[in-house]
């Protein structure tokens, strides 16, 4: 017998009949001996619709009020899902996240769990219910409602896990798992058995739609297992464990886990900055300033203009705006000549833990760029991951090849299904 | 500078133009110089919808989870008011019926109010911002969240006027106030301007689409002064108050408030009941057994069958199968020899707390029934009321008649608007 918990994101519980196919899933788990405690999502679009009913109010929505209306939606999909659950004779119980104890600060609207006291879900365990609790959702020191921002259902799941010291904490999707690559652009894309946390936070954090970072970033700090897996099937999905774990249970995993490419970003360059001490911290001073988010940098120093360099560097598209005029406003203090912008462009990553102890990557990286005949503009490495800026028309051509260059090709292609929910 | 509670129906908030109304009402009432508490209901068919849900998912869903789902309804609505009065300048914060203070028994899905502790309230008060409350709901001893049932966001209203000495409890709806008939019937109708506790809970206990009687009874029991009026108006509504103050406010009032319809009754005459002590009593026990609802009884014997009486009550349409059902069960016990119904009857009801010191209002009444040609079959009568039940196809001339009868007729026609929400 183990404890689980499982999280439904809002693509699964979208309707009456998603719901009650959820909690078919989850009576099946509590019947086969299990404990089970459930975090759910807000019903399909349903924080959306709540999100603009409050634009046709006001331009300014106060934050605090903004969380109250946010939290409506679990509020009724937990609900739903635990008379869905009693319906199938099995004994559930709902709970706002209040109720099930996740305190919160007060940053309304991307609040951080401060801790996780669980009294009444472990109560509702222990008298052989399930519980069902709210994702996204937390309480602050004042009593009020908060909401936990981007990917607050599934930090919420795995918060739950650690504080009940679940044996694992299954985040449910519409997908079979975490797959090598997007099966949308690689349709040889293979889906993962088992990948480290340091593997999924890098592609997470480099355009993989896997699980957001801070969930997988909670998982990691208290060493919560984490298994990925399709609401629609039974087969097993992507286990996500300790680099330790991870060894032990794959001997024979190659040594690049996944590629993954993101479009997202902008790359801004800077050229004519004086090449002396401190013009590049004047540059990163200023794009900081106005919360702007570097991810890849590179300096140039130019021989036809000699005492002068470029600086170039991404930031997402979202902020090229913002970051530009902030560096503009500041052109003649830090001396520079002229930004050039991209305002779109490709970025390419191969991640793998495998590298710390197999060379070679880089080498077979380059050679497979450079057969597409394609250019490398930036560079950026950590201990487990290389990522290229590209032409952002040749990131999927190149996707394609690296991931079989690699040897990650499947023997079938993977099927692809819609969004994954909040 | 006043200390002012308003409560907004479900219709006054439906959709963000209504909302917006409601809260330029709110900012005006603050930016007089008053203190202003505002109770609201969910928006428009909110509370409706979430109830198909919950049928779409179970029939017998756990009555806890229904009042977290039912919950959810006025959890957007006070979100979004609080977002539209802030938008207008004025400081609002809105409140769950937990935060606000409002305790109940766990009695889920009709809870009844045990306190209120409005500290919240209070600070927000004194703080100089608006506090929006929602109605309908509150918190039992286990922090749970219950619903309050039927007429409870008039009843929260009343609550936190009570225990907040507001000194008034103004209930928004979309008609101008009270009428002394249902204008859609009687169209001379005149709006009332004041009217007793007693008054109101007479005419809402007999058909009067008023306010709910337990809002009434509570308001009554704390002494707290009600004003209905329109949200579309800025014109004077109908103020409900004591006795006391009724006589003081309107020497010159009419003998008769209003006259009430009611269709929504059915007829039960038991016939050949022996006419000894205890044979009554055995069929209103029957009766009660089923939580059968009696409003009038009449007891006839007969001449042509001596020693056999008839005994007729009324009970609401949808119980007439049940109570029909518990008596032919006890039909040897009891005695009696047959069951005569009638699915629809027609009860008129004339009101006015003159009738205490007035002579010759049931005399008035019976003679323009027979003027009209029309049998009374049965007649009650409380302190402060005549009712009389009449063949349902002639109640709305007999309502008009009563009406002109006793000098209620207008100068002018009522307006008739729609529903009046929650």
């Amino acid at each position: 017998m183990a404890l689980i918990v499982q999280k439904f994101g809002g693509s699964s519980v979208a309707d009456a009949e998603g719901i009650k196919r959820v909690a078919a899933r989850i009576a099946e788990t509590k019947r086969a001996g299990h404990d089970v405690v459930v975090i759910v999502s807000a019903m399909g679009d349903t924080t959306d619709d709540l999100i603009d009913l409050a634009n046709e109010i006001t331009r300014t929505p106060p934050a605090r009020e903004m969380d109250i209306l946010l939290t409506a939606g679990e509020r009724i999909s937990m609900a739903l899902l635990a008379m869905a659950v009693n319906d199938l004779g099995v004994e559930a119980h709902a709970y706002t996240g209040r109720q099930a104890g996740l305190m919160t600060d007060d940053r309304y609207g991307k609040a951080s769990i401060l801790g996780v006291v669980p009294e009444r879900i472990l109560r509702t365990i222990q008298s052989n219910a399930v519980a069902i609790v709210a994702g996204f959702q937390g309480v602050n020191v004042h009593n009020d409602v908060t909401t936990l921002g981007r990917g607050g259902s599934d930090t919420t799941a795995v918060a739950f896990a650690a504080a009940l010291h679940a044996d694992v904490c299954e985040i449910y999707t519409d997908v079979d798992g975490v797959f090598s690559a997007d099966p949308r652009i690689v349709p040889a894309a293979r889906q993962l058995k088992i990948m480290t946390y340091e593997e999924t936070l890098e592609l997470a954090a480099h355009g993989a739609k896997v699980l957001h970072l801070r969930a997988v970033e909670f998982a990691r700090k208290f060493g919560v297992a984490i298994h990925v897996r399709s609401s629609f099937s039974h087969q097993e999905g992507t286990w996500i464990v300790s680099d330790h774990l991870s060894e032990q249970k794959a001997m024979e995993a190659p040594v690049i886990a996944g590629v993954a490419h993101d479009r997202s970003q902008a790359k801004i360059s800077v050229s004519g900055v004086p090449d002396i001490p401190g013009a590049a911290s004047k540059i990163f001073a200023t794009v900081s300033a106005v919360d702007g988010n570097i991810d890849m940098i590179v300096q140039n120093t130019s021989i036809s203009n000699p005492g002068r360099s470029t600086i170039s560097f991404t930031v997402p598209q979202e902020q090229l705006t913002e970051v530009v005029d902030a560096l503009e406003a500041k052109k003649e203090e830090i001396g520079f000549v002229s930004i050039r912008i991209s305002e779109q462009i490709g970025i390419l990553s191969v991640v793998g833990a495998g590298m710390r102890s197999h060379t070679g990557v880089s080498a077979k990286l380059f050679e497979t760029l450079a057969s597409l005949g394609l250019n490398i503009d930036i560079i950026s490495t950590s201990e487990i991951r290389i990522s290229v800026v590209l032409p952002p028309e040749s990131l999927d051509e190149a996707a394609r090849a690296v991931h079989t260059a690699f040897g990650l090709d499947a023997d079938t292609e993977a099927i692809v299904y819609g969004g994954t929910g909040r």
